[in-house]
């Protein structure tokens, strides 16, 4: 019951173009990774040197982690002859995920989410295509890479034989396959409601629950959508960038947003159907609760009633003086109780 | 309540195109129909053998039972050439529907579903289509397949007069009309909800059954919606391996997609409104029994305030020494007690 | 609460382009009836001769009642040409309403609907037109058709002095104006609904005509909605067999297809607001009961309890000796009341 | 709570092209208004004479009300060529609003909204235009074109100096303009409801008028959506009828339409808004008067036990004769009392 | 529960192309920037020189605020050369938002939102590009294009390098910006309520909260989807007044207004997510409320009634004159209310 991104106004109303970033004076890491399908370099650089981005017998990842140290995206805008805008986009870290087509070069930007304890944490992460380098720009240091990192320096895979744009391909299906992961702890929450929710122990709790992964829903729809425009076009856009045979990759990846987006919608249709469960339940066992009342009174009213004639005080109340009169009214009194007994038994109150 | 696919984490975050079954050393069975109009040969074999993939005077239908035996998938990718995100395709079975052409061939995966005591099981079964051969992957044994087996060994209908693209064809439409026996089963279910939820029978259990329905419905929409864009690209494609005849039958099938889909669309509305009908049946039923409790207690409440007061214990209460004060009150509570009858009444609340 | 469509199994899982009549051996009647502007002839016959079917003198109209007859099916199939499915399609009576068209004839599938008593009943026609030929086939004999008979008979209007392509524009006409019939009476009983909803008539009858006129929009809806897509591309087509001067009357009966759909979105909308009003008027009923019991209840509850305190029976009670206390008790409960009863008021509550 | 459009059977299963108006006989009156830059000429006209129907020098507006004189619409029909179908279109009453071109002239059947007393009368009018002549049909004489015929008269704007398309979209400009009208009373009404619906007057009237404005934007919808495909293919049409120059005219008219859709949109959302606030609202009010019921019985229901208790007749209760007990046992009550509200306020419930 | 756009009736019905201000005689004031790379000049002027908007030399940036003085709208069409709708739409202050191409202008309509104390209002500015002039008009005098002025004063950023095309999408950046603050603080109350709402707290004025909300969202949307279509085109239109470089940055406001309407719909999705959790927990505390009393009701009543038993008067009641029978009579009734305890807690009532 918490978790929803806000707009920070500090990012809004800028001059466009202009790098923005919160603090200026953040510093930033570069990794540099290179390879061909027979060398494999990685290590940490502090200085991008324009030679190696223009080296077309390598593939080279740059990886900069920490987008607020204005200085180096400066530099590698620079560089590579980025849109100033492109620089923005790359530093507004509130970007809706997109694709955009320069003539130069490919951005693609798309949020990485991992569960942060009990929530979901999103993190932006732009990815830049040129002819033989990929830089990828981090908010901070994350873990989703490693097991490309790894693949490159096992050659494990295609990754080695192929080009900057099969790496691209590598790093976003391993941010797709992320999303994944957060589906399944989220149906992992929703068995457990599921289980829940009929038993005897469902309480404010289970409501919290369903309200709650609903509010994750819509969180992940929001983040996830957008992905679909981007991966639709990126595969079918006549780009010489990406390689034919790398667009099959692309499709796959694209297959996999869709599914997404279903599992997201079944999820989404499960919580309400849940909710419709979870309301009739509390409901049924208030109704229940009631009708117990409405017997016992309904039985009661009228034999208390009863009950007060006889404790009236009149002078000249003659049964009150007949022997038999007692038993009388308590027999009298039962075959009410049992009559109203049958009655509500027949009409299947109880 | 219990029914929805999980995403196994298993399957999550491997290297693409990286053949990862679960079980990599599990056994397969192969099995092989040959035939042409003259023709007829079914056997089990261990080895696909090249020879008879490319001898174009039969139709060859090869049926690989497990799709575990990580061997013999990879051994079928390079006799056919096949691309690797297909062979991944294949064995991942938690995949989307979906139809992917290649140059050289065109793979449909689709989910066989079956009614297994209670609850819809869901099989993957992946069709590659090549010039005069169509293999099939299955996840187990089934009988869905049956009838084609027996159709083709005795040469009923068109289907060993024609080629490969003819079998797919068949293939297809055995799975699409297996949904409708599912559906069947579904509407069976729609009726003796229809026929109980007006009825005093109507209870928790009912409200359980079209929760269930609905949650049948949620997976039965997810399975059958990704065949809509399956099939209305597949009549349409111009793809020299499938027939301009054939054709006609593929929009066939694609029709009773339409139809499927046509159904589950208003069997959700009809569960919709049933659950709008057990809902306001089962308030109209706690209504009546509120009613019944407000009109007893209305009633009774200020007879037993009179009561009440006569049974003080006041020195002073000229009322109680007169002999006609005990008939007069009663009969004072009796006219109260119908007066208020009559209001009731009058306001229509019984 | 009664009606939707089974799917019956004994249709499921034949062989494709197999004829399988429930009935193989039923019989079927055939009625000729042949015109041009100056002649007109019409008889039953047994036997379709080849000779009529391409004397372009004459347009026939070959009506066939009774779709079981396999022997009759297969002839005219054979004579005419017709394609496996197209045969399948006609004989197979839960098809969706379509239009299909092949290089020698085009075949348009459109149920006409009924009301039988209480219900609304579907039956299958097939139409199928050829150069100078139209064919319908029709489960049971109906008197839809019978205007355009007479039509053709008195040679009013334009049919006689037009083509086969106008004789089916007719024909479709005919049913779909007979679906205004139906949604006429539907209109009936929603505003019998609307006098009576908010009534004091209003009672569970009322919700259930609700729900029943729901279940048959939802079944109007499934049996229409195709129908959008047959007629807009009908008269679009690009079709030697259909006159550029009649798609003016096919376009006029696609603009009746679309004020079809727009009523039943209308009646949609009408109904669920009328769900809303019926059971806001059902709580607003029950909360005036309830509002009755609280406040007498609340009334009478401190007064009884005033009683019963002076009836107990303790030895010193001072108060009972005082012969002002019983009119001072009374008047003391007065005012209770009295002040319970301004404060209800001013909170409103009656 | 009362209006909405029923389809008259009279109006169906007739001959396709036929006159079908329901008073053969009725009387129409023609009006006639040819004007140029210089020249303007009104009167009322018994027969159209062709000459000036041809004479280019004049912009010719023919408004014929009444369409039940066949014979009229017949003699225009013949007069300007007009096809068997836009003759039936004038007169068949229930129309969907449509555009329609033909060779020589173009038709544009449109309702006119008013509001009659209570609630929205719908009246059809056809507009056909030629080279030089627009003749309207309307049902019955309003004033909604009087400010046109001003304005033509008084020579104001441009409509002299242009042609007949002007005129024609003058008139439809007038009849969308007078939409704007009736949503503007709409949005008085909603207003009406927002400014009661918090307060304490909200009442079964409030509710009544959310409905019954609910059902009037239903009708409105109905009314104005077919406009917005009638007008976004109007300005668009490459037709020689219209004028490059009066497309700019047109497409002003779309983006009013899309307006009014976009205004009853937000109106729709508004009502159920509304109706949430006024639902939730009754159901505080309710739950408030059952809270006060609450505590009050559940403070004196134990009380009244007490004194039943010590109202028994049994011989020995020794704290009968205790000359403390009396007051003992009625601090007891208050304290009980005492404890009940701190519990009730600990809790919030008042 | 206060905010909607009413039409006015004023602006309805008058003359196509008639300029009809409220208040004709109304004043404005015209202020003129000048500049390009070099210079700077700002002046508030009376009268537009004809010489200044063809002097390709400078960008031109006419700011006229107050639309009601007629003269000078009059003359800026003149001197223009626009269109009379265009100058309509200008002095019509209930347009939709929309974008018009002319042959020798472009004319864009955007709403100005901003936070009048509690609520939204909307001011509406029409920007019209030529080669070289900008010209926008404003109802009243607002400080959202202040940043923009100061950037070309200080010659920050690309403006003043660029043509009058850049300086459109700088204000339309600046408007679509601002939407981003609104928003800001609709989230800011939606965290509010998010707080609220499961907490003791949440009340009839959480409910108003959420209501006031869900209107301003109703609100906000209606002025925001139209900047999609507006943007959408805008970008893409192969329109010689737009540089091909500037199409960059509307494509990147373009996507500030997709990121908007997600933003909208999520805090939708959100408001009545947020509604469900307040009318279940106001449902869970009635129903808490509604148990005590039916606890404290069926353990007592039946209590009080036998406490009545021995309250009557009866001459022979045998047990009266036992003197055990007051303890064991008490007794009875302690059981009786153990039990009925046990009862309750085994039904896990309370």
């Amino acid at each position: 019951m918490r978790r929803f991104s806000r707009i920070k106004s500090s990012e809004i109303g800028h001059t466009p173009g202009d790098l923005h970033g919160v603090e200026k004076n953040g510093e930033s890491e570069i990794e540099l990774i290179r390879y061909n399908s027979d060398n494999y370099i990685r290590k940490k650089i502090k200085i991008i040197s324009e030679e190696f981005l223009h080296d077309k017998n390598y593939v080279s990842w740059i990886n900069i982690t920490g987008i607020r140290d204005v200085e180096v995206i400066k530099k590698v805008g620079k560089l590579l002859d980025l849109h100033p805008l492109t620089l923005e986009d790359i530093t507004n870290t509130r970007q809706r995920p997109k694709k955009e087509e320069f003539e130069n070069y490919l951005i693609t930007i798309i949020d990485i989410l991992s569960y942060n304890g009990d929530y979901i944490q999103s993190e932006q992460v732009s990815l830049i295509l040129t002819e033989n380098v990929v830089i990828t720009f981090q908010e901070a240091e994350g873990d989703d890479f490693d097991p490309i990192r790894r693949r490159i320096e096992e050659g494990k895979g295609q990754i080695r034989k192929r080009g900057s744009d099969y790496l691209l391909y590598s790093l976003l299906d391993a941010v797709v396959d992320n999303y994944f992961k957060i589906l399944e702890k989220t149906e992992e929450q929703l068995e457990e409601i599921d289980r829940n929710v009929v038993s005897e122990k469902a309480g404010p709790e289970t409501l919290e629950l369903i309200q709650s992964l609903k509010q994750e829903i819509i969180f992940l729809r929001k983040n996830i959508w957008p992905l679909n425009s981007v991966f639709s076009s990126l595969y079918r856009i006549d780009f010489n960038l990406i390689n034919k045979e790398t667009d099959y990759y692309l499709r796959d990846v694209y297959d996999h947003v869709v599914q997404l987006m279903d599992e997201i919608e079944v999820i989404r249709d499960m919580l309400s159907s849940m909710l419709d469960v979870y309301l009739s339940n509390k409901s049924n066992k208030m109704n229940e609760v009631m009708k117990v009342l409405t017997i016992i009174a309904t039985i009661f009213i009228p034999l208390t009633f009863i009950a007060g004639i006889y404790g009236m005080n009149f002078q000249y109340m003659p049964e009150l003086d007949n022997q038999l009169a007692y038993p009388a009214v308590m027999i009298f009194m039962l075959i009410i109780a049992v009559l109203q007994l049958i009655y509500f038994r027949w009409k299947k109150w109880f």
